[in-house]
């Protein structure tokens, strides 16, 4: 598997910004988590004065074969009839990213159908669907290494166009399971507060979902390589995330992480290279049972807290505009001294 | 006192938007606090399709008698530079407003100081600052109507000019204070879990304030009445903006609540008139302490909670773009049938 050169963007530059950010016209801390968010951009683009440019949206759609065995709500089909959805401009990612102006396409990683070449629809397909968890790897080595090589090409593309950040979305029915499956993997929570009802399962559904996951588990045993356990467990939505993530934070590009299911592939991105951490920008609390074990396991703080569930990356285009927002107040605030305010006595 | 015409926004309409917004494609309540914030602003037009026209946000500035007595950090000519800073476009107010394309004007309620006049200014003067509480009440029952016809006047001719929300910001040395002891008033919590560190205490600036306040308390005994309690310890922004809150809500005008020091004068306009509430949208949960007391007797779950503690309309600003993305969701999102997904299995 390929690997990638991630640097943390800790450094003495983080002194100036403090002192930058002390010196605008407002109490000290006075806009709590933006000064964060503006000293992290900053410190990705190790300058006083970042820029947002080119921004991009993806939503990462794929299916997996253990949805037939009936870990979601939802038929799989609403996976390609949702990627149609996108595509005609219906859904809810299509909607708020229209509002807050950030471009959106959609990537085709392993959708059991055939789209066709498609305006906005980016292939790479690593095939019709996973293979179910429940009973085989979801995937094979060289897949999840091709999940990879994809997205360095993806990365590559943008960042040569000029994009320096790049929001993360996903569909794929079934996927949470997935995500359940990895975050325990990872952070060594028990599976049960690790599962939650994704798209909605009653009770008796979220119950077959965590003996099913249970079965999974009981399969493969206990892992702990994020690579293999990506390959047994994640979609290839997933996969190519994690190879999203690590690919954009080699080129110094933010990184808009959006709930529970781009989250696992955060997880395992930051677990194989914790420097990438630094590149993450968590954009919103889930209300699926697993996120809160996701981001306590990533210290993260995110930005929004609405109880979304809805995938697509619709927390990342929801909290576009404050990303927006703390570039600007770093750039364009007056200083005390240059607007002529009095401080503090 | 002027009386104001204010009627709750509840009604058989509620059921029909509900229908609305779980025909769209996603699985039930998948948006949430989003969905809430699209039915009340769909209740506040009565239309199943509203639309946001307009939008204005407003600062009010005005002077505290109380600021000399030493209830904040800073000195009180800050009032004024600030005002001068919003003038110049380099305030946080400014940043977020231009980020988020939101026309801001100020209203001068009360500034001890004579800026002329200045584009973008208004005027609604009702003098050179307020009396001290420590002493006296900080304005007459005159001054306190002449706030509400201010209020009345400001909100005609912007619903003339087409404009169906507006943003409540502010900015006056001491008015935490001020917001303090009517958040003491009108829902009879101590007085200490009201009192906070405003542009910045520390442990012994904080315990003065706490003193103060205790002394203007002792002035006037306990107080229930709205109207009284905005007379003796309001300033001239906050009464203001308890006419605007009502002005707005008589003509059926979406209000957006920021937080500390307008949220008391949301208390006080919702004390006055309970059905006031269904018409403001509490944007944000403010770091100073108080805040907590107000959600809490408004019943209210304000969009973000970022740990701001800036005043001036930030997080109004900030929260604007959810406002415009609720409403989006509800206009223009695809139904299960209008996309052909299916649905839950």
């Amino acid at each position: 598997m390929r690997t990638f050169n991630i640097v943390t963007t800790a450094g003495p530059l983080a002194q100036q910004l403090q002192k930058k950010i002390d010196g605008k016209t407002k109490p000290l801390g006075a806009l709590g988590q933006l000064e964060a968010l503006a000293q992290q951009i900053a410190l990705i683009q190790q300058t006083e004065s970042p820029k947002l440019s080119a921004p991009q949206m993806l939503v990462f759609a794929g299916d997996h074969g253990a949805a037939k065995a009936g870990v979601s709500a939802y038929p799989q089909d609403v996976t390609w009839q949702m990627v149609e959805n996108f595509l005609a401009g219906g859904a809810a990612i299509n909607v708020f990213t229209r509002t807050h102006g950030l471009p959106l396409a959609v990537v085709d990683c392993g959708v059991a159908h055939d789209f066709g070449e498609r305006a906005g629809l980016i292939n790479c397909k690593l095939g019709a669907g996973t293979e179910s968890y429940i009973e085989a790897p979801a995937m094979t080595a060289e897949r999840c290494a091709q999940a990879f090589e994809n997205a360095v090409a993806l990365v590559t593309r943008y960042a040569e166009s000029g994009c320096n950040v790049i929001g993360l979305g996903e569909m794929g029915i079934g996927n949470t399971a997935s995500a359940s499956l990895i975050t325990h993997c990872l952070t060594d929570h028990p599976l049960e507060v690790c599962v939650g009802r994704g798209t909605g399962l009653d009770d008796a559904g979220l119950n077959r979902k965590q003996q099913l996951l249970a079965q999974a588990l009981g399969r493969t045993g206990k892992m702990r390589d994020p690579a293999k356990v990506l390959q047994e467990f994640g979609g290839f939505e997933i996969a190519t995330m994690v190879g999203v993530i690590l690919a954009a934070a080699e080129r110094r590009i933010v990184v808009l992480i959006d709930g529970f299911v781009v989250g696992a592939a955060a997880l395992v991105a930051c677990t194989l290279y914790p420097a990438a951490r630094d590149y993450c920008v968590y954009c919103h609390r889930s209300a699926e049972a697993g996120h809160r074990v996701q981001l306590a396991a990533m210290q993260a703080q995110p930005l929004l807290d609405l109880g979304l569930r809805l995938g697509e990356g619709t927390g990342v285009a929801l909290a576009w505009p404050l990303v927006k927002a703390a570039v600007a107040f770093l750039n364009d605030m007056a200083s005390f001294a240059s607007a002529g305010v009095s401080e503090k006595a």
